[in-house]
């Protein structure tokens, strides 16, 4: 038996803190407990009430002659605090904290807060809360609601975790609206014992839940095993379907950021990154959330992208095949039979085209024979099917008819009934039967995409990981350098030789301290050459006119020596200038960024985009965190938009994509061996035709400046 | 008095198809305008009934011994084309036929639309439809409502246009649902005579209506008039706010396009392009198309970025935060002294910065205190308040505060009330009050965001055309010249001839028909140069190999020749190789590509973006019609989101904007003047430092291979 069970399906709880005043939520609480028809037994506590709704009332949870399974606890803090060591001398299993006033007020509460979590972790009791809305499970076989809210859902499988109680209200009366069904409902507040990542893996378990929908304001530990372990639910045969809102403002501007990746590293593209690894399909609205739950909930996924459209209306019929379009889905082709048939049907004023238009007068059964006929080409993956109310509509004549063919196919299909008086028995009548209905044919279409979405992550293609191996020990020994002078910026020339150890393909060259020898160095590396400013200094080469590019003879590289010099003592008159850096030009490529950050939450976050100038305006990146490998960077650099340009335009070779992957895992291996790296900048690396690798063209690293003694503290080799 | 008045305000009408059969059309129709209070005189048209619904039935509107202003016909097409003439016989002022079998199915239904349109028009009676819904006036002084819904909507100041009949039900049900209020509402089906300009126009002069919402699917008339008439509606100092949704699939891959301008032009962008011209929002689901309605009826605008978010729960205030970010709008930083204020009514555990977290037991007082001190605060523009359901929440009287507050500010508050049943008695009421209200967050923030672009729109600034003169003679010798010989594509020699007419600046440049000569020129232009080779077979000079970039010298420049030459033969050995262009070398600057398309229904298209590979991919592009000018130009290249690297990314020198602009506005000059001209591509145009104007560094341009001998049949000639 699950710890959680005493959470949400207790069977005898106490509520303490119960009182008779209505209007109090110590009185609300108990009072939609004992109305919603709770299969358990209720005890209220309450040193000063003989009963409360006419049910006894006991002074203390300890004079309870029961056992008591949770505990619903609504005081203040200290009294909170005082309670929960009574709960747990008496043996509960479970506490819910609903009352507010800890850790978010800070002061005492969040003292409070410390030593109430480490009771229960101590006793081995687990905890919801503190302020919290409470817990709600509507399956028949418990029928509790210990919440605020009067209004008990109708059972479902779809379960909800919301890190803010007040939505929790709301989502719960827009449900009741939407005849949205819950398998369990529960607002986690502070989080102190029980977060997401509990209840996720409860609900994984759970027979009576097939998708969870999760309002998240922040990740309770790490990114990691929030990654790892939410990945294998989301996945495999069995999966859960998990979709996330997730508010909170973008934290970039406030980090004061060295590197571009550091600036382009905003806590909310982070969290795209997170999402993705974790299969967690991201919404942007409360709306969009039912919409993908709802289907998802309907258990039916397209195996392909063709949908086939059915309407009795031309307009809405566009817009699904407009947003049907946008969401990554393509119109079905119908074979020759499908419209030989669809003729017998549908009169000669109809489009037998997708999107099929079966004319305003069709009533059910032209609907009924256009669907099964659809559904049987095996062209359709997918049916949206959109009733507009006209004077001959039959709205619950259709659905029965959806209903009736929904159920002997494994394709899904999605319904907009538009309208909500006119439609309304036919949208009941299908939400019952958990076929998705929608009122605009827009948000059927948008879900339909979710759902492929969702299929395409299931499906997702897995490769063996590279077997690449790293000079650790070179590496290692450079940092160490640094850290014990005390220096946290690696330029260049350190900076290569990091990347060398790690597969990096490096181009030569040599530090020039005159003129003269930077001509004599460019005449071993060959013409043309790239000349660059080495000072520690100076960071942003090109800003400070550090950096010539194309040098194709020696009075060139001379001339160069010169200005690079004089532009940097212009630049910084107290930089130190070690001199100025000769190197090879690379060969032509594509320009990329290849970057990483740290983060206190997320840990070190790696980044990949097109580089130039482009990345600042058009910021076409992605990020992603650990656990990473050749899925994940392949994912990664499919997933940003100019991916096409990689792939090679209007018949050019395509890039070597394969060795950016292996450049993402390596970096990222580097970064995972010596933590002590806070940011790196490999901008740009340049992307060769396929098979012939890359080339790091400037590299820049930065270390965390208060490591002096830790470099081998590195979490790979823990 | 308007034609128009007749369809909207009838004193009398006859209902020609009038059934006694509950469910035909006839009758329904004929039921809505009895049962729903219509102030005038209803007639039905049924030679077999002597009555319908108790009304004393006639046997043909002729019969009728009143005069008649609108004729509602619903019958099949040949009746209604001899009931259309009867109407006319009789002096009827508006005809609306409902019926469908018309232009939408062809062959004779559309040949009897045509002979009704005729008539009509000589008749100059104004005819909506057929094949529509009807028309809709709740007005208390007329309270008509002649169409299918046997619901009519409340009074408000939003008229409605639909092009999709079977829409309209679905959003009136929504309406009714939402206690959204419309001024005037029709369908307007296949616009036979009435279309939408002329809607518009007759709701601009309509005291009642202040914001107009249109589901559009393909505009009916000239695009130039459209946008300088609605552009006049939507601008000025008693504007009316338009909100579309445009639907209809993109034919882009339908259309072959030999340019990248061509190739990007699909309808979707070009009505972008229309819509913004037009001053008209645009939105992509309905119901956005509502939220923008419920905030622009308002009637209350930011004139600032700033909105301060007073909450009581914190999730729902960092969405609110986040989507107004993402809207374009900023968080006021409050005063010391609305803080100062905010202290005396908040406890101490809300939060007195923006957003204001007024606490989750916050009671009506503590919302009004707070709304008013932070409206006061100057550096606020609008306020969103946010409302959840908790315990201490007082939902109507929160409501009844915020419509006392806001009949008495001039700044604009939006509402989130969370929750539909809860909350529904302050939901109405602030309805009511036009307090635009919305059920989450998101909404209402991304409302505020809509309703500051229609600010900025209304006070955009407008800056005296440039005066630009051409030589347009010259330009039109070149183009008959073509077109005499029977050619269609002019290359880079006579493209470039022809831009210089219209002020773009040219490389100069030479045609070498041997190496040798091609070294000589290259000698007299200075290198380094760029090579091209001309054919009038080879467009894509590129793919074949024809060009080379950076020629340093004189070998360097004879091998290219050669290379060239064989490089085209190899690409295409029919081709005629006139020889191969020796051009100076375009000075640094920014690529854009500036290009012109032309297709039936917009005339032609200016299309502006970034230019290089990343057109292809980010599309990143902007599209606009006629009328063009320098206020047009200048928002087009505002308009794009690489904008920024336009205007200097990281101190970098500004581009020469200004002569972009010049540039577009001399492009469509040129195009004005000679429409024969089809497609248009100059990419890349190199933009130096601002007040070092643009370099064209290629140029292709396409007749019309149907216009042999129009060259001057221009309409700007015309």
């Amino acid at each position: 038996m699950d710890k959680l069970d005493a959470i949400f399906a207790p069977e005898t709880i106490a509520v303490i803190g119960a009182s008779t005043q209505k209007g109090k939520v110590g009185h609300d609480i108990f009072a939609n407990i004992l109305s919603n028809g709770y299969k358990g037994t209720l005890y209220p506590v309450n040193p000063k009430a003989r009963s409360v709704l006419s049910v006894k009332c006991y002074t203390s949870i300890g004079n309870i002659p029961d056992p008591i399974d949770l505990a619903m606890i609504i005081l203040p803090p200290k009294a909170a605090l005082a309670s929960v060591q009574e709960c747990i001398n008496k043996g509960v299993k479970g506490i819910v904290i609903v009352s507010a006033g800890f850790k978010e007020v800070g002061g005492e509460g969040a003292d409070i807060e410390k030593q109430i979590k480490v009771l229960c972790n101590k006793a081995g009791v687990r905890l919801v809360g503190p302020n919290c809305l409470g817990v709600i499970n509507p399956s028949p076989k418990v029928s509790l609601n210990a919440s605020f809210s009067a209004r008990m859902p109708e059972p479902g499988n779809v379960s909800f975790i919301s890190q803010s109680g007040a939505l929790c209200t709301a989502v719960l009366d827009y449900a009741a609206d939407k005849g949205f069904g819950f398998s369990k409902f529960i607002s986690i507040g502070n989080k102190a014992d029980v977060d997401e990542l509990d209840l996720l893996r409860y609900y994984h378990k759970d027979p009576d839940t097939d998708v969870v929908m999760i309002y998240m304001e922040e990740l309770s530990r790490s990114a990691e095993e929030f990654i790892t372990e939410v990945r294998k639910m989301t996945s495999g045969t069995n999966p859960t379907h998990v979709i996330a809102i997730k508010s909170g403002s973008s934290a970039a501007g406030a980090r004061a950021a060295a590197s571009h990746t550091g600036a382009l590293a905003g806590a909310d593209v982070i969290y795209d990154g997170l999402f993705t690894m974790a299969g967690i399909l991201r919404c942007k609205t409360v709306n969009q959330l039912f919409d993908y739950a709802q289907a998802f909930a309907g258990n039916k996924y397209p195996t392909g992208d063709h949908v086939a459209i059915v309407t009795n209306a031309g307009g809405p019929g566009i817009m699904a095949t407009d947003m049907s379009e946008q969401s990554g889905l393509k119109l079905a082709q119908f074979s020759e039979e499908t419209i030989t048939e669809l003729k017998k049907y549908l009169p000669s004023t109809a489009n037998f085209h997708n999107p099929v238009d079966v004319i305003g007068d069709a009533a059910k059964d032209r609907y009924e024979n256009t669907l099964a006929t659809v559904l049987a080409d095996r062209g359709v993956d997918a049916v949206l099917i959109i009733l507009t109310p006209q004077s001959m509509t039959d709205a619950i004549g259709t659905a029965e008819s959806i209903v009736r063919i929904a159920e002997n196919t494994i394709k899904p299909i999605l319904c907009a009934f538009m309208g909500i008086v006119d439609v309304s028995d036919g949208v009941k009548l299908l939400q019952k039967h958990k076929v998705p209905v929608y009122q605009f044919p827009e948000s059927a279409a948008r879900s339909l995409g979710a759902l492929r979405e969702g299929m395409k992550w299931l499906f997702r293609k897995i490769l063996p990981p590279y077997n690449l191996v790293y000079d650790k020990e070179k590496a290692g020994r450079i940092i160490e350098q640094y850290l014990s002078q005390g220096r946290f910026v690696l330029g260049e020339l350190d900076g290569n030789e990091i990347l060398k150890c790690y597969g990096f393909n490096i181009l030569p060259m040599e530090l020039a301290k005159t003129a003269d020898e930077a001509r004599q160095m460019a005449e071993k590396l060959g013409y043309p050459v790239v000349m660059k400013i080495v000072s520690p200094q100076i960071l942003h080469k090109s800003d400070a006119g550090g950096v010539k590019v194309r040098l194709e003879n020696g009075k060139a590289v001379e001339t160069a020596f010169e200005q690079i010099m004089e532009n940097a003592k212009k630049y910084d008159p107290d930089a130190y200038l070690e001199g100025v850096l000769v190197q090879q030009m690379a060969p032509a490529g594509k320009e990329v960024i290849l970057g990483v950050t740290w983060d206190p939450v997320f840990g070190h976050a790696v980044m990949f985009g097109l580089g130039g100038i482009f990345v600042e305006v058009y910021k076409d990146v992605a990020f992603r965190l650990s656990p990473m490998g050749r899925n994940v960077a392949r994912r990664m650099v499919k997933s940003i938009r100019g991916y096409p340009i990689l792939k090679g335009l209007r018949g050019e070779a395509p890039s070597d994509i394969e060795e950016i992957e292996k450049n993402i895992v390596s970096l990222k291996a580097l970064v995972d061996d010596y933590p002590v790296i806070r940011e790196l900048d490999i901008n740009p690396l340049f992307v060769h035709e396929a098979g012939k690798k890359t080339t790091v063209a400037d590299i820049i690293i930065r270390l965390d400046d208060s490591a002096q003694n830790q470099c081998n503290g590195g979490s790979s080799n823990a």
